[in-house]
């Protein structure tokens, strides 16, 4: 359907402790939503393993398909953090090790091998510019490609730090009409409502409370008034076809 | 790093709701534990919009990629709903009403129109073979690839029915070793440990506790007497490394 010019992202999110279903995502939610204030839509989102062939390849894929791309994970010290090097090698560009990461991270005292696996996180790829965050090394940006922490507090100072700069168009806003109805009860009429409105997004999700079956109607785009004239309508249609209203 | 013959799974969720930051993704956590249960591991997952460009091509990549396909989202009755005319498309291969599924949508009466739209459900592509649950309509599977609800009970239903057909190989087992420890100071012992074990995966993440910071080892592999190899050469590790062990 035709929409306005959006600005798009795409999440990658490194690690096999998500995969694995070890660890349970949090970082996409809190992304995609900073992102949208900002006007930025996240239109994708990947999990990918520790596996440098496949973080080469989904930078690669991504940043020529979307706007911004932000990856979350694998820039610590230890030898399963590779995405400081996978991005020097999507954008064909050696690492070297920034002076004022080395300078922070000798700040504190360590005996030399740990200082040299401390070291690790001094790499970044050539053209790259920090991410600063006051909860330690920074994350960086080559181009469009904002590498981040995985650790959501950490991740989320790197990325309050990265939204002034980003340019977005406008935020798109949400309304949801909650009702005890079934999908099929209104789906005719809200794919009819949909087909008018073409420059919304309407979405329709079930759930069940108490034993009782009903259907959350979300409609999504950036002209408020045109979100409330939609709700208006979804509260009629969904009275129309037998449908009880949840305050 | 050389490894073992791998059965491997990619997880696509499909939905708006999980982009927006609306709706927390939960599925892919319990996919990947299930399948791993079955000797399959989730190498990679995506997250992609409803839109039937981008579901038609990530069914297509990754069914190439993968041994195994699961898709979550979409298949309800509103217009939305657009999974299964997307795979038929991936496949080539027309939608056509399945029997079995109409009788069994057709028991409930409905006046016509929400019986209409309740018949989207009966669509699947030629050829699909279907999941059924108890909860409510199939889910269906095409070749490799298997399409389920997105409602989590919904879809844990269908996986338990998909499961016993599964052909894995042997299950990832994991050990977990805590410690008041910084990841800087085991990353030199641990990348050492890694290079010598190379069919294990051993993993770093740093988490802060009562305001302590620490480590959580975890290694990764299919051979338990391995793994208990591995968990005591990295309780020595650590102490060596002067952390504490958290039991």
């Amino acid at each position: 359907m035709p929409r306005d010019p959006i600005v798009s992202a795409c999440v990658l999110i490194i690690g096999n402790e998500i995969l694995s279903g070890r660890t349970q995502d949090v970082n996409l939610a809190h992304i995609a939503t900073e992102l949208n204030e900002h006007g930025i839509q996240v239109r994708e989102a990947r999990i990918i393993p520790d596996v440098e062939t496949e973080i080469v390849a989904a930078v690669n894929e991504c940043r020529a398909k979307f706007d911004y791309v932000f990856t979350t994970g694998g820039i610590g010290p230890t030898h399963d953090d590779i995405t400081a090097e996978c991005v020097a090698k999507a954008f064909g560009v050696p690492l070297y090790i920034h002076p004022e990461i080395e300078a922070l991270l000798r700040q504190r005292e360590a005996p030399p091998e740990v200082m040299a696996s401390r070291m690790r996180m001094a790499h970044v790829p050539e053209g790259a510019e920090l991410i600063r965050n006051p909860l330690g090394p920074p994350g960086f940006k080559v181009d469009n490609v904002y590498v981040m922490a995985g650790i959501p507090r950490v991740m989320q100072q790197m990325l309050d730090a990265t939204l002034p700069e980003l340019k977005g168009a406008a935020p798109v806003r949400s309304r949801t009409v909650t009702a005890y109805v079934a999908e099929s009860q209104v789906a005719k009429p809200l794919g009819d409502l949909q087909a008018r409105y073409a420059s919304v997004d309407l979405g329709s999700y079930p759930f069940s409370r108490e034993g009782r079956y009903g259907t959350s109607l979300v409609v999504r785009g950036t002209d408020e008034a045109e979100l409330d004239t939609l709700t208006t309508e979804l509260r009629t249609l969904i009275t129309a076809a037998g449908g009880e209203l949840v305050d």
